[in-house]
């Protein structure tokens, strides 16, 4: 197979992760948990979502967050704008990438966001327009591309659609989400196989959950295909609030584990990722899904 | 990638998942265990293990297991055997296929059995033959191929010579063994690359365990070099009670969730697969890490 000799891990757990949890954590807690992973080596962290805090109560200290936390000069620190709102306050807590969020399915999109496909474009257009003019780096999130839990199977036509308009946008990444942990590698084939004649591999990132333990597993021919772009969570933390049954996303230590016994270069410490995951679970205070970290813990 | 149309599950919950349990399970239910299992179309199940129970207290019962469990005309009924003795008793049992096992380095085999590997050699070849004698099919597992706890690194050579000798004394099939959970998909590709010119993929299966969460990501090169047949257990559950810091194997039901969904037929029922790793959890007492079943749990 084909491998590359770097891969980006993308650390989403401070905000994909505890936006899903009914434990609060206190703010000072999220600060030092992001300040570790900064120093695990991380190339990306997303930090918080500036969603309306009626929405996502878990993270309703966006701004003080982003505003505490310590910045390494190697790491992006990225945040969830879901409107021009919320992308002020990304700028007023210093965000380096903002990043958008749409589905591919209407339903699961008209759950997440109370609004149709179309008229999500419309806003997002906006909010990646202004978050250019303030020099941020940009990002999409692309949700149910692998399978919606209203409607299930997602047309792939749709899929390319809403990728063509988010690149037209010009957004300077997607993340195509498989939001319910529903993908298996062939599906994984599949969607790349229509997307890369289209968008350049470097602009694509993967977001599996591992609802269904499925998770490392696509990541393998999508390395093969040249992707080298994966968003990840400490612990294994995360899931969607708004997809019954989904479970948490790949677990960082699992992925880096993988990538680095195959040679595959993240940049990060294994040690310090451990140490991180291991003190955000006892701080939420239930076991975490990464199997690096129970291996690690019942050593 | 290269996908098979069908693919063979084996089930070693009830020998390689049990034997690592503290927790007792009764005979009876252990028998009505394996009876829900045979029910979900596995093609073989490994029922139990005929070693002296003063090493495996938790299958002390072999016997009465091999013979209280009802039989399914799709199911082969394995077992464990180490000597001669183990192999009476399994043929007295009425088990269908003999497995014996033989580690890839010296030190984890010297712990395992008591010996070192060219005195098991020529016990195995004993076993092997008087199995063959008694018109029982044949196994042998082969573990720590993909790495040692007490060695580490483990030379293909040496995996290569002993399983030369395993298929020259007749085996049917040789199981290579992840047996502490630290293959990565590179290292299958080198391994297979190094046998398949040597052995038939029809006589090769992959045991994998899961303890850093790459056991299905594994599969994938596999199934796309022709291997047809891969161990998981029931649940997840499993490990090595020589191998510090092992985990359960590959899950039945995320392996077979994951097939399944790569239109790779495995002549299985899945909701009878949730129901008996579940049944078997709260016999247990604890949750296993089956992904598939913690989400059905959690619906």
């Amino acid at each position: 197979m084909n491998c590359p000799k770097h891969v980006r891990i993308n650390e989403v757990g401070p905000r994909d992760g505890l936006q899903n949890e009914s434990a609060w954590v206190d703010t000072e807690d999220k600060i030092e948990w992001i300040n570790m992973l900064s120093k695990t080596g991380l190339p990306y962290i997303e930090v918080t979502s500036f969603v309306h805090p009626r929405w996502i109560p878990a993270l309703r200290d966006s701004l003080d967050v982003a505003k505490g936390i310590a910045r390494s000069e190697h790491t992006v620190y990225a945040a969830l704008v879901p409107n021009l709102i919320g992308l002020e306050h990304a700028a007023e807590g210093g965000i380096d990438q903002a990043c958008v969020f749409l589905s591919a399915s209407e339903t699961h999109n008209q759950k997440n966001v109370n609004k149709p496909i179309d008229r999500t474009v419309q806003e997002l257009r906006r909010v990646i327009t202004e978050a250019k003019a303030e020099k941020m780096a940009t990002r999409a999130y692309l949700s149910t591309v692998f399978g919606c839990p209203y409607e299930q199977n997602v047309p792939i036509e749709q899929v390319i659609r809403l990728s063509d308009t988010l690149l037209e946008m010009g957004v300077d990444e997607i993340s195509l989400g498989d939001t319910i942990g529903a993908a298996n590698p062939l599906q994984v084939i599949a969607v790349l196989e229509a997307l890369l004649p289209r968008i350049p591999a470097i602009k694509i990132a993967l977001h599996f959950h591992d609802t269904r333990g499925t998770a490392l597993a696509n990541i393998i021919p999508a390395l093969d295909m040249g992707i080298t772009s994966f968003d990840t969570s400490s612990g294994g933390l995360g899931g969607c609030p708004y997809a019954p049954g989904s479970a948490g996303n790949a677990a960082t230590e699992d992925v880096i584990y993988m990538l680095e016994q195959m040679g595959i270069d993240t940049g990060t410490d294994m040690n310090k990722l451990l140490y991180a995951a291991g003190w955000i679970a006892d701080k939420i205070g239930k076991d975490l899904p990464s199997r690096n970290l129970q291996a690690f813990r019942t050593k």
